[in-house]
């Protein structure tokens, strides 16, 4: 599988001529900029001959990625869950040619409903390690093999499951290339390069890749709870990369999540859809109390109108202002991304407090009305309107779910409809904030200064990935997301891409970030 | 077709058995009470021959409707529509058989779009004269042959397309037998009594059946202003029996109708869909606008809040208010018919004014919102809300779009929002009211009275049938409505049904009334 017939092998991919090869070298490699380790362990560390072995390697981690996403491993469609597993034994593969150990593909069993098959079974969790040495720090690396469903009609400029370089652009597209396929090949070639060099790893490493990320990562949790003073014993330090930079130049290092509760409306009334010519004006129709309510809890300018919801709120210090003011963003960048000029405010500062420590309410929709083209005279009997909140320190998720129901039923009392409405939450994930000076911030942020020459931004992201906080309550470590791609890369959209920069330089900031955090001063 | 041998044919059919007959006949037929004609004219008229008659031709008028309610005549399915032309055909035989003249199937040409299959030919209007007299009056009859969809799998108690007898319910249930294959066979049935007996129709009769009513009479109108001075010439009156009694015990005659007005909001932001997470609280979501506009529409009691709107119906007189008094209706009638206790008003009066004479305004939907079970974190960046408003007397339809246009635009303009709005009318139908004094209404209520026993309750109702305005402007005759079926006969509902003592009184009533008319003052 790791024999040096790359350029034949890439010609039969169709993925890059010969010619290019040296191209996508000179323009993509070269960009690194090794900066001299600043202490006496890392002067040891042989960064300038690991970042070469990386570039040399360059052809084999294009393949080994290209074979990872062309495996359709949808963990949505319940018809490619045989693909899902597969794509785990893709990975598993290539743990046991890397030398790792204790290789364990952790079974989590049926999947509970909502499903189609009632025995479908979930995707294995990948466990490994790679050293087991006490006297090393212990980094946890987690990724997902699963992606979202793609196919070519939705717009994709090319097949979904194939990887295609853009010669143009430098770039790679096919589903799952930036999220999380590329960032989990990313570490294994990481180990891949040392193994090259003969060059010992300067942590151990425990790896955990799930492949129900983008489906809620059912069954995860457990797993956490039940590992954490078992297969996880000894982790020092959780590495997450599944998210992005904030825009498109700048290395970030990401250090906070909003959560996000989400509820439902459900107003009831007629047994049964109405003939709005019958019946409208003579019986309570529930979609004009539900607009009621829905209209009671947000302003148009994004402001939360529920009583007791912003207090909870933990106040803007003058120091934290100072954070938004450097991180490199702009009004253009944020229009860009929604393909508007719909944002609601005009400064950068506000543009990422809103995005990031203050919640939000949105409206995502109405079940049980008419929802199609046309015009349908129907008086809709059951309702069900769909919204959450985002979540930020100091916000208690309990008490928010009771300042949410409180105001719903309220504002309904008010209306005095013969009605009947109840306002229930169907999910909550908690936010998340770390310290981002701790040690595998401060080792991430030199590597990034070592590979990219730049500070990293240190940013919050406005979405949630529960399980960051899952990992650290239960392993009671420090967890810190190190993205590999880049804000417009099109995650969970069409033509998602990774930039030929992004995969390499990444890879060097993983490998210079194992390096520096071995050679910080805790343990 | 025509011959004597119905007891074989019902026993065929397994319609009813020979000893049923007699006992639908006891119970159904008997209760006919014959009122002596009351002018020097209807002295003449043969009522009591004639419903005895009527009777006595059961068994084959069941058989007529058993056959036409067999063709699965569903207009809105476009593989059906062979079937509906074949139904076309079955009453051209019909009306070819009774003696009618000029006969002619009325191409309309093919279907506009949407339609899958851009050929589709329209189902033809059937149109037909019996009598040229000009000493007698002209009546124009309108039906439909044309059903709503029904399958067995939603819900239905027996095959919707054969027609079963219900022996302990006294009923015929069948898509169709009520909603509009009963009525239009009725009206051929009283035709073919006279026949029978060797008895000449009081008044020349001119039929317009057409195939398209259940999908929006495509055609129609069209068809009726281009004819109104040549087939459709010397009409003095219109008679549609399209509709049905207000509950199921008193028989009505309907004089008003409201209209319509559909509208949709459409709010635009984002350049495509965005994730919550990212953009909660940083752009202005065009959901939380349009809620903000729906809410400012309608209160809960069904109170239209645009200003100028209620100002412009026609105030509720002394007189009025008596006429409501009158109706046989109950609170429980409509909450059994609302399957809730949903009502806005707890008394007769209010029920009907506000199903009948005073506007409404409901909220249909939303278009390009998340609509389907579950949570999906989505920022819709466009919606289009849905709403109407019922017209009754003397809103003013061009008027009323500006109002709502306006009150829509004021109500965004104030919210401040970077997102755009814009409200557009999909389409409109007036309303129609009628002097339920005229010599047709007049004659009808003697023919009730005749055939009932009991005055008939003068009825409007909150739908819209837009043909009956069609008829009277491009006519400028009076129309009037005929119901032969009862309120809770399931008209586009599962289990559709027709009361045999409506078939058959129905038929009388309809056969009374050409005799009152004709004896009637007016020409």
């Amino acid at each position: 599988m790791f024999t040096g017939r790359q350029p034949a092998i890439l010609r039969k991919l169709g993925l890059v001529n010969l010619q290019l090869l040296p191209r996508l070298q000179l323009r993509t490699y070269a960009t690194s900029k090794l900066a001299v380790p600043n202490n006496q362990k890392m002067t040891e560390a042989p960064f300038k001959t690991l970042f070469e072995k990386i570039d040399q390697l360059g052809p084999r981690f294009i393949e080994h990625l290209s074979n990872a996403v062309a495996i359709p491993a949808v963990s949505a469609d319940e018809s490619l869950r045989p693909m899902v597993v597969k794509k785990a034994g893709f990975f598993r593969d290539q743990l046991e040619h890397l030398g790792f150990q204790d290789i364990q593909m952790r079974e989590l069993g049926v999947q509970p409903p909502p499903v189609e098959n009632p025995k479908l079974e979930l995707p294995p969790v990948v466990l490994a390690r790679y050293g087991t040495d006490p006297a090393k720090k212990t980094v946890l690396l987690y990724g997902h093999y699963d992606v979202q469903p793609a196919a070519l009609e939705d717009g994709w400029l090319s097949e979904p499951f194939k990887l295609v370089i853009d010669e143009e652009k430098q770039l790679m597209r096919a589903r799952g290339v930036t999220d999380d396929t590329g960032p989990v090949q990313g570490w294994l070639n990481v180990v891949d390069a040392h193994r090259e060099l003969g060059l010992e790893l300067p942590v151990n490493l425990v790896v955990c890749f799930e492949g129900m990320e983008e489906s809620g990562s059912i069954g995860l949790d457990k797993l956490i709870a039940d590992e954490a003073d078992k297969y996880f014993k000894g982790v020092d330090a959780v590495c997450i990369s599944d998210n992005y930079w904030l825009g498109t130049k700048k290395p970030v290092l990401t250090y906070g999540l909003r959560g996000c509760n989400y509820y439902q409306i459900v107003v009831e009334g007629p047994g049964a859809d109405l003939h709005s010519g019958i019946f409208g004006g003579v019986v309570a129709e529930p979609a004009i109390d539900l607009v009621k309510v829905f209209a009671s809890l947000v302003d148009s300018q994004g402001r939360i109108l529920i009583d007791g919801v912003n207090e909870m709120v933990a106040p803007v210090t003058e120091k934290e202002k100072e954070l938004y003011e450097k991180i490199d963003f702009t009004l253009d960048e944020m229009n860009a991304a929604s393909g508007s000029e719909t944002c609601l405010y005009d400064n950068k500062s506000d543009i990422l407090m809103h995005r990031w420590r203050f919640p939000s309410l949105s409206i995502h929709g109405l079940e049980g009305a008419f929802s199609s083209q046309g015009a349908k005279t129907v008086i809709p009997s059951r309702v069900v309107g769909k919204f959450s909140i985002r979540t930020v320190p100091d916000m208690d998720s309990a008490t928010l779910d009771k300042l949410v129901i409180d105001h719903c039923n309220k504002v309904f009392q008010s209306l005095g409809s013969p009605n009947t409405c109840r306002t229930e939450l169907i999910h909550d994930g908690a936010y998340w904030v770390s310290n981002p000076f701790n040690a595998s911030f401060t080792a991430a942020a030199k590597a990034t200064k070592a590979v990219h020459g730049v500070e990293p931004d240190f940013t919050r992201e406005g979405g949630s990935i529960p399980i960051t906080l899952t990992f650290e309550t239960q392993l009671k470590t420090d967890v810190m997301l190190l993205p590999m791609g880049r804000g417009d890369d099109g995650a969970h959209s069409i033509n998602e891409k990774l930039d030929l920069s992004n995969y390499f330089l990444g890879m060097k900031t993983m490998a210079a970030y194992l390096h520096y955090y071995a050679a910080s001063e805790t343990k």
